[in-house]
């Protein structure tokens, strides 16, 4: 894969699988954090902060999803990049639909940005980013941490009462976030792009038993980590979302469909209708991205057709305990 | 694609797809018929004929289903080739589970009979072969045609009194059989083997408005043709028993698995539980042919798992107009 190395770009920097044919996923590199705290080198303000998103991926869309959720989208701006990622990586293309400029630096590829926030960087560059336009660098490009900091610092500035990381689940929040990681959200990854059957079918095994899993446990319940919608559900959703279009066909996890799941996929449309995440939510940006990104998987960057997915149908699960935030109550009915 | 050539083996001797990126399927070689008639060269004879097939291609799956409904299995003897198809063409493995020797002369490859059959042959190495132990030469290695024989030419070597192609009937099954062709049958292939979005759009677009038509179909009549299990049902079946686990994955036919249609799902279950048919279904010969052997499409050979379907689950098409041949009953309960 490509990479910055001492600042440079290098094409076939480094291998994404290992000897033994299994995924390896590198490490993200910024981790500073935004604290709401009068000491902090990164503190909370509007229109200080600005993120850099592909529609298409899942680890981006979490801070997407949490900027809509938490009413951010006066205080953080977002710039997208093209969902096509070629030889130069992430690219700005703002003359094609659902694309936009860079609007900090207008920068012709997202790795200008890392270079300038580190000019001997050496670095995947991935999205999300958290750009703080005051310092002129990147906070953090880690999803996890970057929701993680919408979600609970930035509550001065956000135009709704939402917590995603509520006292008394907070502990049950982050054991799920942990346990979906592996076999869920990267175990899809693992999949498809593992280059020997072993590891293909190790990911499969587990994949399939974690999605067997949630899926009995949300049978009692409206939201992973209980009766709350949290972090935990956008972890999950980003993934869910994206698996009967992709990740069933062309990472090959075609043991089943999620529409297929009795309470995987009532769930994935109750998050969904949830308002905001459906404009979060660009299946054209998701199926070019993957299709066409990874001629090793898909050599001929066809398309696939996928199914039409009744994302707004309704749905029933406001009969188990537990609802969204009052500002997050949805307007339709979902009976 | 490899093929003989002037009874010389030739690698990549020809292009499956045209310049426009759609795949083109080369016509068949050995069109001579077996008749049951005193004056014909090819005359039906218990002992005299013999098969090689793959269990993994749908065209010879069209064969053995035949012979079987029939219950031809005494009066033709079958060779079964390896799953995987390599750069000299479909093999002899007996070593390999499900697979056989070459009962008639021992060969390594399949190609080596057809250069038996006509020293300077120029021809793709297909199965099924029709072989004439007598004459020691193929008779035809078109599935349609070898189908069509083996249910009209041999009734009297066959044990079960079984028509597959009955008077008042036979106008609309060549005209199934015509219709669902392009669309069904070679559809998946060209959208699997295409190599420019257009023409996989085309074939998707074709394919599911076919699967669409004739789930609707098989909403008032239990067989394609009517109430008659015909050949035209064993063309369908080869194609559809295929469609979930290969399909919709490794060709990317992902709009909708058969398993989401409300009639063509239970109605592969008939066909399925038909006396003698699910025995010649070996998923793991057609999954492992098609996930390895087509590196252009797979390129790490890895063999999806596959959704585990469920052919022997109840499927209600008894109380629809018409049934089996009553030598086809199946006699376990349906309800």
């Amino acid at each position: 894969m490509n990479m910055l190395v001492d600042g440079e770009w290098r094409t076939n920097a480094y291998e994404t699988t290992d000897d033994d044919g299994s995924f390896d996923r590198q490490e993200t590199t910024f981790r500073d954090r935004v604290r709401d705290d009068p000491d902090a080198e990164f503190q909370p303000e509007a229109g200080r902060y600005h993120l850099y998103v592909s529609y298409a991926c899942p680890w981006a869309h979490r801070t997407l999803v949490t900027r809509a959720l938490k009413g951010l989208e006066e205080a953080i701006s977002v710039s997208v990049v093209d969902p096509y990622r070629g030889e130069d990586g992430w690219q700005f293309t703002p003359e094609k639909e659902g694309c936009t400029r860079d609007h900090v630096h207008d920068a012709d590829y997202l790795r200008e940005l890392y270079v300038r926030a580190d000019p001997d960087v050496t670095a995947r560059v991935t999205v999300p980013v958290l750009w703080d336009k005051r310092e002129d660098t990147i906070v953090n490009n880690e999803s996890r941490e970057v929701m993680r900091m919408l979600d609970t610092e930035f509550d001065a500035v956000a135009s709704r009462d939402v917590d995603l990381y509520p006292d008394g689940y907070r502990e049950e929040i982050d054991r799920v976030i942990d346990e979906i990681y592996e076999p869920v959200n990267n175990g899809v990854y693992r999949a498809g792009f593992a280059t020997k059957q072993d590891p293909y079918d190790e990911a499969i095994d587990e994949l399939f038993e974690a999605l067997d899993h949630w899926n009995g446990v949300l049978g009692d319940q409206r939201y992973l980590a209980g009766d709350r919608l949290t972090e935990a559900d956008i972890a999950m959703f980003t993934t869910l979302v994206r698996f009967d279009n992709v990740y069933h066909t062309h990472f090959m996890c075609n043991v089943s469909q999620i529409r297929d799941y009795e309470n995987l996929w009532p769930y994935l449309r109750d998050l969904y209708q949830t308002p905001g995440v459906a404009d979060t939510v660009d299946m054209d940006h998701i199926n070019e991205h993957y299709y066409t990104t990874h001629p090793d998987v898909n050599p001929h960057r066809i398309v696939a057709r996928g199914p039409d997915l009744t994302f707004d149908a309704s749905h029933d699960r406001g009969d188990l305990p537990g609802s969204p935030p009052t500002a997050l109550e949805a307007t339709s009915s979902d009976d």
